[in-house]
C-alpha cells in the first residue's frame, strides 16, 4: 500500500508552506522531485530547496526523476495531454518499485493548491489503477491568493459571485455572463486585451510570492499598455513568466 | 503610522497556518482577538488558542476585544452591515489609541484567507481613514480548499471554469450561465435542495480541517437527503455548524 500526500507548495518559498505541509513532507519516506526542461531555469531547482530548508527527518528520501516533455505539436490536444500524463504516473511508478518496493509513504509538493488547475490528481488517479493507494491532500497557497495578498484586496465584491476561468475560455466564450469578478489563470496571451476595455478594472500580477514580483492595477484602458510592456520587458529578462490577474466591471449589478 | 497584518489562519487548525503568518504573528507588536458571542462556543476561543500555540516572541502582547453584534433585525441590511463595520472600526482605533499610542504592528487573524468572502480588509479600510495606515496581507488556506482536500479532488474540471458562489445568490439567481462547477458558501440553507437535482453531483464538508469534520459526495438526487439529516443532527449536537459544498453538472458542454 502507497500512501501518496499531495503537498500544496504555494508559490514556491519555502515561507508560504502551512506547517501540516512541512509536516506531511517530513512524514514521508520518499519524495518524488520533477526536473524540469531547462528553459525554466528559475522554477527547475525550487522543489529541492524547499526540501533541504524544510526537511528535518533524515530517513526521508528525496528522488529526483525526469518529466517526460509533452509533444506539444500533437494535434489531438486533449489526447496528448493524456498520454503525457500516463508517462508520468508510470514514471512514479517506477521509482515507487525501486524506492519503495514494500509500500510506504510517497509525497509530491504540488505547485500553489493542488485542486487547482493541476493534474497531479489525475496523474494519481492512473497510479490508483497500477496499485493499491491511498491519496491525501495539504492545501497550498494559490496563484490567486498571492495576488489579492499582494494588492490586499478582496477576491469578490460583498456577497457576490467570482467566475475563475482560463485566458483561453476567456478569448473564446467572452465574459462570462452575469460575473461582476473574474480571475483568470493560464493565459500566455493577455487575452484582457482582446476585449473591450470601458468600464473594467485590472489588479494584475507576475512571480507572485517571488523576489521578482511585479504588480500593476487600475482602469483597464489605462492601464492595459504599460502591462502588456512590462510583462514582455520580464519574461525576455527572466526567460520565463507566470501571471495571473483579477477583471472586474463594477457597473454591472448582479445583487 | 500603523503597519496592519491580516493574517489568514485557515480553519482554526494551528497546523494550517503558514510560515510566513506564524512569522508575522511574531513580528507583531499588537494581536488584536475578537471575543464572539457564546452561540458559537468551540470557535469563541480559537484564535487566542492558536496565539498560545504559534506565539514565541514575549515581547507581542494580545488583546481581546468585544465583537459588536449586528442588528439582524434591522431592514436595512446593507446599511446594517455597514453600521457594523463602523463600530468594529472604531474598537480598533480605540485600542490602538490604548496599547500602541506610538504606532507599532498590528495582527489580526482571519478565518480561512482575507480575499474571500470576509470583511476585515473593509474594516482596515475604514481605519486608515483616522490614522495613516499600511496594510498586508499573509494568505491562508480557504474552506474551499479545504473542501476539496478533503475529498481529495480537482475544483476545477480540466481547464473549465469555475463559479464561487453564496447559498444566497444561488436560490436567487438558479445556476450561474454556462458553468459546469459551482462551490457554494455562506449558505445557511442548503440551497441545493431546491434545484432539479437531475445530472448533477454534490461534494459536501462541514467543520472542514476541524476534529469534527463531515464530508458527504455522490448523485445529488440521491444524497440531499442524507446531507440534510446529517446537518442538522450536528448542528444540533455542536450548537453551530458551517458548511460548504461544490456542485458540477458534468453534462453541460463549456469547450
Ligand atoms: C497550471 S496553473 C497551476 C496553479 C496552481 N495550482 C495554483 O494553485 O496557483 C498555472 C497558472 O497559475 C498562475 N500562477 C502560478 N504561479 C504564479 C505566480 N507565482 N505568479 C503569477 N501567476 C502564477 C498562472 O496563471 C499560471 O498560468
Ligand atoms: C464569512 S465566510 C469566510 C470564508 C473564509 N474567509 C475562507 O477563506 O474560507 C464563511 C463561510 O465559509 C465556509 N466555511 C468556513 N469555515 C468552514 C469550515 N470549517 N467548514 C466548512 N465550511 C466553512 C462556510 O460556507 C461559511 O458560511
Amino acid at each position: 500500500m502507497i500512501e501518496l500526500s499531495l503537498i500544496g507548495m504555494g508559490m514556491g518559498n519555502p515561507d508560504h508552506i502551512t506547517r501540516q505541509g512541512v509536516a506531511a513532507l517530513n512524514a514521508a519516506d520518499l519524495i518524488l522531485v520533477p526536473r524540469k526542461g531547462a528553459d525554466k531555469a528559475d522554477l527547475a531547482d525550487v522543489r529541492s530547496q524547499l526540501c533541504k530548508e524544510l526537511l528535518t527527518n533524515p530517513a526521508t528520501r528525496m528522488v529526483p526523476f525526469d518529466m517526460p516533455v509533452r509533444d506539444s505539436a500533437d494535434p489531438d490536444y486533449q489526447g496528448g495531454v493524456n498520454r503525457w500524463h500516463d508517462a508520468i504516473a508510470l514514471l512514479w511508478l517506477a521509482a515507487i518499485k525501486t524506492h519503495l518496493p514494500q509500500g510506504g509513504r510517497l509525497a509530491l509538493l504540488v505547485w500553489g493548491d493542488p485542486s487547482l488547475y493541476d493534474s497531479t490528481l489525475r496523474i494519481a488517479a492512473r497510479l490508483g489503477q497500477q496499485l493499491p493507494l491511498r491519496v491525501s491532500v495539504v492545501p497550498g497557497i494559490t496563484a490567486l491568493q498571492a495576488l489579492t495578498a499582494a494588492h490586499a484586496m478582496a477576491l469578490n465584491e460583498i456577497n457576490a459571485p467570482v467566475v475563475i476561468t482560463t485566458g483561453r475560455h476567456l478569448r473564446d466564450h467572452g465574459w462570462p455572463p452575469q460575473a461582476s469578478t473574474v480571475a483568470v489563470m493560464l493565459d500566455g496571451q493577455c487575452s484582457f486585451q482582446h476585449m473591450s476595455p470601458e468600464g473594467i478594472t485590472i489588479w494584475w500580477g507576475a512571480y507572485l510570492g517571488m523576489p521578482q514580483q511585479i504588480c500593476i492595477s487600475g482602469p483597464l484602458a489605462e492601464v492595459s499598455g504599460q502591462i502588456l510592456a512590462q510583462r514582455e520587458a520580464a519574461r525576455a529578462a527572466h526567460g520565463w513568466i507566470m501571471d495571473t490577474y483579477l477583471l472586474r466591471k463594477s457597473s454591472v449589478s448582479i445583487n
